[in-house]
C-alpha cells in the first residue's frame, strides 16, 4: 500500500534555519524609524526585542543554528507530517499529486510555536521576566503562552476584544498555560484608556492591542514585546517548515512544481516556501510557482500599494517597506482572523516585486467551501486561514484535470479549525456571506501613508 | 539530542487486530438474550450489526485482517505517535521512564475512528446504507460522523441532550462530515417521545440516546446501529494502538513496567493493553502491571458488582457479564462524559476478575490538576477522560522517586481537549468540585439488576 504519511525521523530534524538574505538577488529594503526616517539600528530596536533576535533581523548568515533548547521543544511535537492527499486526488479526479505538510498537530494548533519557542527562549537568555503581546483570534497568543511556559517567564496577551468574548476556549488555553489574558482595549494601559474614554464599547482591533501591548512592554520593568509575524527572524524561525518538507518530498520521490499557502503577516507560507525558493533563485528550479493567497476582501499583495508603512495601526512601529492597505485600514470581519492585516512581511513583498512569487485574493464563502471539501476527503478540518490555500490547491489541481499535467502540489497547511466551528456552521447553514473588496476604504488608508513613500 | 518521538513508518503499521479471546486462560462468558436468558446468537444481533462484526465478537482467531480499505483510512493520520514525556520526568524529579502513546491526532481528536472506521466499512460492504448511533460529549459521534462520510453512509446521532447544547462545536464538527444530529430524547422515536412527554425539560442520558438509536435501527430501512466501545469487536478493532505501541517502545529501547489508561466503556484502554497483556498471560512478563483508571463518582470496576446486566439504561440489550453498578445508575456529571458509564467492556471486567489488570479511582478536581501540570510540561492539553489516566501516571512516577525505581510507565493518551477547556477555566478558577461515590444510589440500581445475576 502507498505510503500517505511521510514520517522523517528526529534524527533527521534541521538543525538550522534557512535565512533567506544570504540568497536574495537584491537586498532587502531597510525597516526606518518612524521619526527620523532612517533606516533603525539596533539600539532603536532593544528596548522591545532582545539583542540576538535583532541580530537574526539583519542577519547574512545563509544558515542560523537552532539553539538545543528550542529543538528539545520542537521536538514535543516536529518534524510534522507531510501527506499525500490521495482521497482529494481521487474526488478531484485529478492526475496532479497534492501533498501537504501539516502543522494542526502542535499542542497550540497551528505554525505558530514554530517562532513562540525561539522568541521565548532568547529573551529568558536574556534575561527578560516578561513578555507582552497583542491577539487577534487567539493562535498566536495562546502559542507565545505555550512557549513562555516552558521557559517560566510572564506573559501578558492583550487579545482583541471582539475575540476576547466570541472564542472564549483560546483564551482558556492561554490561560491553561499560565498566560494572563485581558480584553483590548483594556483599562491598564494609556493607549487603552484613551480608547475606551471615547467609545467605552470600543469592540478593539489588532492595532490597538498592539499598541497596548508595546506601551506595556516599553514602560515595564524587565519586559520584552513578541510579535508573531510579518518580521524577517519570524519568517526565519518558521523555516524549520520548509526544510522539513524539502526531506520529505524527497523521500517522496517529489519536488513540487506549485507551492501554495495563505498569508496574513506572511510567516506560515514564507517558512514553507523561502527553503525551496532558493532553488528557483538559483536557476535549479527554474519554473516553481509559489502562490500567495489572501482574502478578497484584504488582498494586500493583490490591490496595495508598495510603500514604506507602519506595521500597526497606531503608527508606533519602524516603518516597512511592503505592499500595504494603508496601516488606518480596518479589514472586514472574515473568520480568517490571522489574514485581516494591513501588510504582510517585507521579504514576501520584495519577492513579489522581484517577481518570484505570485499572489491571488479568494472570496470567503468559497474558501469554506474548500475546507469542506478537504473535511469530506482527507478528514481534517482546516483552520479559516488554511481554507484560502485549500481553495486555490483545488482551483490548481482542477486545472490540471483540464490540461492532463501531472503537477506536483505542495500545500502549506497551517492549522487544525477546531476552534473555528461556528464559521463551518455558518457555511453550512448558508449563512456565511462574501465581502467584497473595500476600494473606498483602501483609498482613503493609503492617502494617509507616512510621508516617506514618495522620497 | 534523544529521540522523545518514536514515529512507526507506514509500511510497518501492523496489519492484523490482535484478538485476545485466542489468549484467554479461561473463556469470556456468553452474552444472554435479555428474554430467554440464553446465549445469543448470530440471528439475534443481525438486526443491528453486519455479521463480519457478529463473528468478530465471538471469534477465536488469534489475528485478523485489517481490510485494505479501513488500513488505507487509518493512514490519515495512523500510526500515532509514541513519545517519551522528558519534561513531565524533569518536573516530577522522578527516575521513572514515562511514555505516552498520543491519539489526539486523529481527525476527530480521539482513538474513537480505529473503531468507527472499520464499523463503517463492514456496514458499507454488507449493503447497509444508513447508520444509527448514540453519543454523550460527542467524541463517539464524530468519529463515526468522519467514517460514515468517507464510505458514503448516511448517519443520525442521536445527542444527550444537555450536551447537545453545552458543546455545540462537536456536533458541528458531525455536520460537517455531513452527519444529522438531534438533541435526545427527540420527537423522532418512540422511546424519545415518551420521554418528553412526561418531561419536555429532560436533559437526556446516554440510556435514553442509546433507545432511540436501536429503535430507529430496527425499524427503518437499511439501517444499523453502531456502539463505540464496551463489545468486544470494539476493542479488537482498538488494538490497533496496542500493537503499533509494542514497536514504538522497541524503536525505543524499553518494555513497559506498568500500563495506564483511562476506562469509560474501556475500548481505548483494552486497545492498549491487550496486546501486552498477553505477555503476562504466557509468562513472559509476568510483572507487567496494568492499571485502568475510573472516576471516583463512577467507579464500576473498583465498587462494582460482578455480574449480568443490560449494556444500557432501558434494558434492550443483550446482557453482559460484568462489573456494573446497575443500568439504572446514572452518574454524577463530571466533565469526562466518556467514563459516565455503569458497565464496563466484558473482557476487562473478566481480566480482572481473573486479577490479571487492577483498577484505580480517582476523584475529578485531582486528575485536572494532573491535565495541567501535563500541558504545562508536555504541552498538549488533554481530554478530561485521559486526565484520570495522566493523574495515575503523575502518582506511580512519583511512587517511583520514593523507592528510587526506574520503571517504565506506558501512558494510553486518548485525546486532546480542545472541546473541554470550557472544564479547564472551571479548574483554573477554582470552581471545580469533586463528586462523592453515590453509594445509595448504586445500591438502589443493584437491587434492579435482571434475575440471571443470581441464577
Amino acid at each position: 500500500m502507498d505510503r500517505s504519511i511521510f514520517f522523517l525521523d528526529q534524527d533527521k530534524m534541521p538543525t538550522h534555519w534557512y535565512n533567506i538574505q544570504a540568497d536574495l538577488p537584491e537586498p532587502l529594503p531597510p525597516p526606518l524609524h518612524p521619526g527620523t526616517k532612517q533606516p533603525v539600528g539596533p539600539a532603536d530596536l532593544a528596548p522591545l526585542f532582545p539583542m540576538e533576535i535583532i541580530k537574526q533581523e539583519v542577519s547574512q548568515e545563509r544558515y542560523i543554528e537552532i539553539p538545543d533548547e528550542v529543538q528539545a521543544i520542537y521536538r514535543t511535537w516536529r518534524p510534522t507530517a507531510l501527506h499525500r492527499a490521495y482521497r482529494l486526488e481521487k474526488a478531484l479526479d485529478t492526475p496532479a499529486k497534492i501533498f501537504y505538510k501539516f502543522e494542526g498537530t502542535s499542542p497550540p494548533g497551528s505554525h505558530k510555536p514554530n517562532t513562540a519557542v525561539a522568541q521565548a527562549y532568547y529573551n529568558k537568555k536574556e534575561g527578560v521576566k516578561r513578555l507582552t503581546t497583542e491577539t487577534g483570534a487567539g493562535q498566536w497568543g495562546s502559542s507565545l503562552a505555550f512557549a513562555c511556559n516552558l521557559f517560566g517567564l510572564e506573559l501578558k496577551v492583550y487579545m482583541v476584544k471582539v475575540s476576547y468574548n466570541q472564542k472564549p476556549y483560546r483564551r482558556m488555553m492561554m490561560e491553561t498555560w499560565g498566560a494572563k489574558c485581558v480584553p483590548s482595549p483594556s483599562p491598564d494601559t494609556k493607549a487603552g484608556r484613551d480608547v475606551l474614554a471615547e467609545d467605552p464599547d470600543c469592540p478593539g482591533s489588532l492595532g490597538i492591542a498592539i499598541s497596548e501591548a508595546i506601551e506595556d512592554a516599553a514602560t515595564s520593568k524587565d519586559t520584552h514585546y513578541s510579535l508573531g509575524s510579518v518580521l524577517n527572524h519570524v519568517l526565519l524561525h518558521q523555516t524549520i517548515i520548509g526544510q522539513e518538507s524539502m526531506l520529505q518530498m524527497e523521500m517522496a520521490g517529489y519536488y513540487p512544481d506549485i507551492i501554495i499557502g495563505c498569508v496574513g503577516g506572511g510567516s506560515n507560507f514564507g517558512g514553507m516556501f523561502l527553503p525551496f525558493i532558493k532553488d528557483k533563485i538559483s536557476g535549479k528550479k527554474r519554473d516553481l510557482r509559489i502562490i500567495n493567497v489572501e482574502p478578497t476582501s484584504c488582498p494586500t499583495l493583490t490591490k496595495g500599494l508598495y510603500a514604506y508603512d507602519f506595521g500597526d495601526a497606531a503608527g508606533m512601529t519602524p516603518l516597512l517597506k511592503m505592499f500595504t492597505l494603508g496601516h488606518g485600514f480596518m479589514p472586514p470581519p472574515v473568520h480568517a482572523g490571522g489574514l485581516r492585516y494591513h501588510g504582510m512581511a517585507p521579504i514576501i513583498c520584495h519577492l513579489h516585486k522581484l517577481g518570484l512569487v505570485e499572489a491571488q485574493a479568494v472570496p470567503q464563502v468559497a474558501t469554506f467551501a474548500a475546507g469542506v471539501q478537504f473535511a469530506r476527503t482527507e478528514g481534517y478540518i482546516s483552520a479559516p486561514e488554511t481554507n484560502h490555500a485549500i481553495r486555490v490547491t483545488i482551483d490548481e489541481a482542477l486545472k490540471c484535470k483540464e490540461t492532463g499535467q501531472s503537477k506536483v502540489i505542495l500545500l502549506a497547511h497551517s492549522g487544525h479549525g477546531h476552534f473555528d466551528m461556528a464559521a463551518y456552521e455558518s457555511y453550512l447553514t448558508g449563512k456565511l456571506t462574501d465581502y467584497a473588496y473595500p476600494e473606498e476604504k483602501v483609498k482613503e488608508a493609503l492617502a494617509s501613508l507616512p510621508e516617506v513613500t514618495t522620497a
